[in-house]
């Protein structure tokens, strides 16, 4: 069967997966940009953006595997869009502009059902209401013979946690405080989950971990 | 004025200081001794055992660098034992046997009073009704010139941290994830009190990231 991963999945020294007050302005949260300012410096970020150069050392490595036999990806709502509620119509298409970087069937996770969502590249938006399993299902039939990637944010992956359904977690570990924002590991005992710790690398701006289910 | 540091306060992935449950079998909590086990295969760890060998990379340095111009410390009550409440009586002398590593003036935050207590190879440790701040001011007292170093545990950290009291906060994260325990950053935004990451060193066994007060 097809293994659930999560790649570069960046989260604070304090622990933070993404900034507070999350909106349009402020995709990652306030802050949130300080996360990321390990991938943004690598070649394959750099490429995705139709960029020329971008750092090819460990944390570009680490990146590149995330990509590797990715059949579909799932998405939490707030990783989609900062739109809450029902969609007031479909004008909203993604923080990715017409050829976001998922290439393969993407399922967002949402109260509210919305028809499919075809973009360029091959990336297909679906609208999942049925929760997290139901989403899984749909991405593993999508996804023959790949993994299914899970993008986040952090909701979507202590939700998938909870219920033992991630395979392989590679965080990267930025040393900045946050200080407040989405806590991942708050009241989740990935230990009693049967999570641990499999790998460490040290990256040139983050350092990332490999968690694996035993 | 001396400044006060903290240094090899290890804590998890997600983000403890020490396990659950400490007690007499387990002076760092359950499962406590992984956090630990970066400092375990150091040169200067093996020195203070009174043993040979051991590593002398990174985590050695990082180490070593927490004994430099050091001229007293702070303990928390719980580091210095697993006595909980009014002292029963005077044999409780520490974790440590009766020539503990600090070799100066040794300051325990407790709320029960209790004679000082001269130790073997220098230390002497002193009991502190007053609260944090008496600590500190007693430990700069103690150590003319030179720095005042707090080694723990959580608990400790926090109310320092919280005070804006600790200039340099040496933290060394390991690759495990415990799952319970104290948590170090819960509710505690150490942003927003001025703190920031200013350093991280990858270590053999654990990274090691350097926060200081701007």
């Amino acid at each position: 069967m097809s293994r659930v991963r999560v790649h570069s999945f960046t989260i604070s020294l304090d622990g933070f997966g993404a900034g507070p007050r999350q909106d349009l302005q402020n995709p990652l949260g306030v802050n949130g940009p300080e996360l990321m300012d390990w991938f943004f410096h690598t070649r394959i970020w750099r490429e995705m953006q139709g960029l020329d150069g971008g750092e090819t050392g460990v944390d570009n490595r680490m990146a590149e595997r995330g990509f590797e036999n990715i059949g579909a990806w799932i998405l939490g709502r707030n990783m989609f869009g900062p739109v809450r509620g029902p969609w007031p119509d479909d004008s909203w298409k993604g923080w990715w502009g017409d050829d976001p970087p998922y290439h393969v069937p993407t399922f967002v996770l949402t109260h509210h059902a919305r028809p499919s969502l075809p973009m360029a590249g091959k990336t297909t938006f679906h609208f999942v209401t049925g929760g997290i399993e139901e989403a899984l299902a749909l991405a593993r039939d999508a996804a023959p013979g790949k993994d299914v990637r899970i993008g986040g944010g952090v909701a979507t992956l202590r939700q998938y946690l909870n219920a033992r359904l991630i395979d392989e977690l590679v965080l990267a570990v930025r040393p900045v405080l946050l200080g407040a924002g989405e806590p991942l590991f708050a009241d989740l005992d990935l230990r009693a989950l049967g999570y641990a710790c499999a790998e460490s690398v040290a990256g040139e701006r983050a350092t990332h971990v490999v968690i694996r289910r035993q």
